[in-house]
């Protein structure tokens, strides 16, 4: 029978014993485990609490199950990755040394530490990946600052832009992912144990000094508090959310601009999938998946919320259940982010298609009623009435047209206030209208260039 | 490479291959795959598309991969299930007879029809727990017709009830989650098979023979209705997670009933844990557990709400993305309902402890009013009032207060409008309150005992 | 002071006034609310519990509150609607009368039966809407049952297909969602009146009676149970989100097939709208906004649930909270409903666009696959093979170029074993392909038609 | 007809008008709206792009509708607030001067920019009203260091502490929802004004000017990233979520504090409520709302993610639908924290019953445990299982019945190790219990009033 439940209660259930198992999440924090096992013991014998043969024995025997591995543990024979170490540990050792491991701790502050050690690599390496993605996307957009394409907004073409300018948009929002990453990396990186159950213990243990062999930055100070806090997982998966739907913003233009009708990229092989009927098919699996994780991550979010909400204090058996989401959530963050990257390093651009998409849809009306405005002087909501008019006309758009309209709205032609045939042609070139469009951030290829350059500084500088 | 992808694409991203899989669902609906293999080549021998010896040679092929299991399919070389059964029937048969069996059929109409079958089975299971779990608490409540307790609003004692007259409560509100239930099993028991890809098919196929095969109840006719429609299984998940938070606020009540402070019941050895550190413990973590897995059926609802919404038709790689949060909110259900079944079996009921506090709080302060109207004739809003007054005051409950009361409120004392010593004393009586309250679906012990009867016929009735 | 408050409590914060209000859920249910007043005190007459004199003071106190409307109330002022008609119908008759009104029942049972008898309500005018957005949406189909255009899997052409084929797909998603309106509405339309605060009362009422009088179906029996159950209000919302979710689907299409790439549809100007700065742009408003209120609806089904997890019972002050979730989903369900009618009545098709673009995209490869399979008896998955391989050579598809590689892959010419030019141009025809899939619910213009008749048919039935 | 439609579009239905229209949020911005207009005003002016005598004429005019405020504004009769103020200008000082203002921006941006300024005021306010809850603690904390109460897990009696200690864990949680209010209104004061449409414009405005002049921090660079990012407000309502989550916890403490069985605390009546028929009730319903609105925040989260997932760039008018959510979630988030400030600054604690549950459950068993190591040395886990035994007979625990156990567990009776009765019985006190976890972040009085102390210390240099 099991070294704790031994203690007061008679068998449980098997299928209880089953549901009250995570042996997902208590494989993902197996080598945590005996990191924070081994400070531990190194705390207690420093702190005198037990001897340098009871140590020894202790760190030996956790350095065998280490490299045993998670496998060697029978982890389903357990209630949790915990048990399974100390029960291994007591009959590497025996009880009368063995047993002694898990004084002034309990398993409350030794699972929230491992969570917090297990997470805290995780994230180091999600940085990572989408950094390495951010520097892809500023790979590609310094090929295509002079690839022009339409700009959307409703999906309808709004203004011309380029495609460096359209993929700066994604190397910023994700940028202010890379941000809260860091900042949840700090919370995540302090150190609850020593709470024990959840008042601390009355053994003179040094909590300082584990935090300091673990490597954390600080302590969750209250003992309570750290028993009991989910806040730093939760924040995880939010952050993670908040990523995903960037992600999925990116995978929906890449299924997008590989249909047949927008025809801009051509995804690589390595990422696509074909179909088991339709020979023909290349389907963009990898950039639908990625936006069908994104839900999942959003599922999690809400369930590790919902198991949080109107729980009293410290410790429940409820933030368990937290754990299997972290796990999904990030491995979901960081598995999207590389595929991600994969995509947009290989994907083929389709620049003369994109630029010929810049004929329809006349979408320079907008440099056309500026031109006005500039020109003539009227102001820009006449301009905009004028120009909104001639688009609904359906014609091609002419100094006579305009004429003919401007003459019934404000009872003047505009050739005879400035306008003239050049001037038109020129407003109405979607070139030319991207190059005007040359304020702070805007999509002049003189403008992006200047923002690649400040970016990659920036990227420089921080390593 | 693999037979579907060899047509047309060079080889995947390894790692694009792990994110595109989904093993768990894929080992779940292994059997389901199977039986659609083997009705779809029943009815191509049947219409004459392949020859009786094709047709014996898949099924023996597929007998052969069905007895062999899952295991033996080595899953983590294919993009999914369906394609690892293929290639391991050309394994055995070769592809001039095995290439045959995906004639007039595709993967995204095979796939929806194993999650359908597959689906149909947990919900017969589940329907099955959940009447086993009603049966229960219906003979717990035949226990307790008259075991009084305080019947709560706000958690604050409000009138005094009977532990079977709260039983019957869930009873009831569980009854609704098997109709429910209900509904969902017959809109997934119908066959998407023949949809091929999107469009059907060429070949003269029989949707109607493979339905009965499959003993499905119909067809979903339209074919990109039949490989798009997820809400079948979408509504599986809401219907659990209603269910799922109908069974949370159970566990809620034997969570709070196991605490020192209440000490209503104490829960089986079976079903509770006790602490690492703290002997004395006795927790009672499959409720905890039920409550918290509460939130991650959440979740999955609303990762796939969330994965459906803007999808355009017809098949997207997203749907796949579904069945893990299907497989997860289904296996937690029905887990979750064979644990509240085994914990409420096994509670043992403190009647002692429930009874003695009908004596806090004035809880028989509404029947006291009701009394004061009935025998006074005065109106209830001021009968309210004056109890309310007495109530505040703190002291015991006397003619003499009240008359005092009644006195400064309607310038008369009640004992003068008939109220007698008697008469308060009945009124304030916990049980005699519970007795009174005999209106259809009230507490008192022959009314309960009714509910009960009728909810038995009911139940012999449907079996 | 608050009639209800004065009998105890003194003043409350107004701050915590105001946080405990819901006043457009108190509107939503004010007629509602007095209809159950009217039948309340009916029951009381008929049953002795007051006079006639008295139900007539009450009754025409009633009429008058109906009368001046919920505007008069000065709701602002009151916890509630119910104790703002109820201190108002005392400040009309007086409160020797007035105060009667409540004799026998609580607020809990009351709002529970305003609640359902205005979802009721709202649930029948939904019925309505969605069978005339499913009436609209077979009246497209009917004139668009050659109007041949792309089937997509994946967002990528698949296969060809008809525009009402298409149409029919999204009406038969939407007619499950009537089946789950139905049932949920049948739930909702059950009287909890009369369970009083939790456990019903002494007074001699007559559940039955007061549930004839509203209309209701059946009463939900145990008194609990009656006032703390909110499932069917759950349901109601999540009912809604896969209704949304379905709908959202459409709007995507919609938003897509306006875009200058698709170019499928041009939506009437009445449902979009232009831009405050590019004059030309039409943007497709409305569609955009029933895709994004599916997120608002969702996010109610998940606030409902997570406020309902682990209640204990029986009426807590949570469950008011769920109310405006609840009316705000079923506001949204109706207007998308209503606004994506008026888009699909209004839409303008391009078939000549949408055919053109079946020219595109290899479409009908798998035609050509199935050719194959028919005419030279090889196996459906080399069939897949040589075509998929053809298509990767990116020219158009001859018998030579299909020669060329059936020698490289079996070894054989397949204009030896039977196929020929004629048969080839035939299978790579896209109109074609459509008519050749007749199966039951393919889209062959004839298989459609018969699928449009036996709607109109079951519509015609069912009303 | 409206300004901006007259330009291009035929009328709108009044449905589809009414579903495009967010009236609250709208009233939200409408300052916000003024400040940016003035803001943008000016810099035309100083950049030359209008004349000294326009901006007067529009600055005037902005101050005359600001002043008449937004009830003036007849918001129902436009799209959205932007084109109601634009409107009204127009018609105060004729559409020559007053059509000028839009030059060179868009709603686009401009709706981007008031809803950031809206939420900047939002978090600036919710901080304080955190550090005001917070302070509120802290008092009471320091009121309560020797107030003695059960420590809990899994609700179950686990280990002796105090009030104070168990009211900083709340005190240090809600200081990491402060740490990430910071965050987010540092990354929502960034002006995205000047991107115009998406693409900025061609006039040449100047970005970093009207950034200086509403007093943000930085500018939101690229154009397209600027009108489409809504991943701030989506992190406030992510950050507003978790301090729900953490207040739902205190709020579920005082609901379950205030019961007839745990009776530790009193509310406070101006934050109770009565019941319309039980009139001996004072339900705590201002706890019971915070913890349900949790659930409605959790549900704007969800709505948020849901709708900014998978959208295109740049602007759609999906993201119109987030801003409601975020109103809602800010709204009830500051609420909520001022509700528990009123809460706990009122509520009565009832030391007495707090110290009398330490007599129940055997709640210093753990002490003993650790007792037993530390005086006879035998390993924590034998001491564990004979502390555990001894509980489970359930008698009065003594040093005969110790002896009796150890015997039969190791051969020895303790008292033969160096067990006295004496240490037993200071092992079993919960006072001295509470007096020995003296370790960093333990509940000692003294180890807490250090807390305090330093806690106080921040708030003062803080400040």
């Amino acid at each position: 029978m099991d070294i704790i439940r031994r203690a007061r209660l008679s068998e449980m259930d098997e299928s209880t014993f089953e549901f009250l198992q995570s042996q997902d999440a208590d494989r993902w924090i197996f080598r945590a485990d005996i990191e924070v096992d081994k400070a531990h013991t190194r705390m207690l014998l420093e702190k005198g609490i037990i001897s340098e043969r009871e140590a020894s024995l202790i760190l030996e025997g956790l350095e065998k199950i280490e490299k045993d591995g998670v496998d060697a543990l029978n982890l389903e024979r357990y209630e949790d990755v915990h048990a399974a170490i100390e029960s291994r540990l007591i009959e590497l050792i025996g009880e009368e040394v063995g047993g002694r491991m898990h004084t002034g701790r309990s398993r409350n502050d030794e699972v929230a530490t491992c969570i917090r050690l297990a997470l805290r690599e995780e994230l180091g390496a999600l940085r990572e990946e989408l950094e390495s993605l951010r520097r892809t996307i500023l790979r590609q957009a310094e090929q295509h600052v002079e690839t022009f394409m339409p700009g959307f907004t409703h999906l309808q073409h709004a203004q011309p832009t380029t495609l460096a300018h359209h993929l700066l948009a994604h190397f910023d929002a994700l940028g202010r992912d890379l941000e809260r990453l860091e900042a949840v990396y700090h919370r995540t990186n302090k150190s609850p144990l020593g709470a024990a159950a959840l008042a601390s213990t009355s053994f003179p243990i040094d909590r300082n000094r584990t935090m300091e062999l673990l490597g954390f930055e600080g302590i969750i100070e209250n003992s309570m508090d750290a028993v009991s806090a989910r806040d730093f997982l939760i924040e995880a998966i939010a952050v993670s959310s908040i990523l995903m739907m960037h992600l999925s913003r990116i995978a929906e233009e890449l299924i997008l601009w590989s249909t047949q009708e927008f025809d801009f990229v051509e995804l690589d092989d390595a990422v696509t999938s074909t179909s088991s009927i339709m020979p023909q098919k290349k389907n963009p699996d990898l950039a639908e998946l990625i936006r069908a994780k994104t839900g999942t991550v959003f599922g999690a979010l809400i369930a590790t919320l919902a198991i949080g909400k109107g729980l009293p204090m410290s410790y429940n058996r409820d933030l368990q259940e937290m754990t299997p989401h972290l796990l999904r959530a990030i491995t979901i963050a960081r598995a999207s982010v590389r595929g991600m990257e994969r995509m947009i390093r290989g994907m083929r651009v389709k620049d003369g298609s994109m630029r010929s998409m810049l004929d329809l849809g006349d979408i320079t009306a907008t440099d056309l009623a500026d031109t006005l405005v500039r020109v003539t002087k009227i102001p820009f909501r006449t301009a905009h009435q004028i120009v909104g008019r001639a688009v609904s006309e359906g014609e091609k758009i002419t100094l006579e047209l305009i004429d003919r309209i401007s003459a019934e709205i404000i009872g003047r032609p505009l050739s005879s206030m400035g306008l003239d045939e050049t001037t038109l042609k020129d407003a109405l070139d979607p070139v030319e209208s991207v190059k005007r469009r040359s304020v702070t951030g805007g999509p002049a290829p003189d403008e992006v260039r200047k923002m690649i350059a400040s970016r990659r500084r920036d990227d420089v500088n921080t390593r």
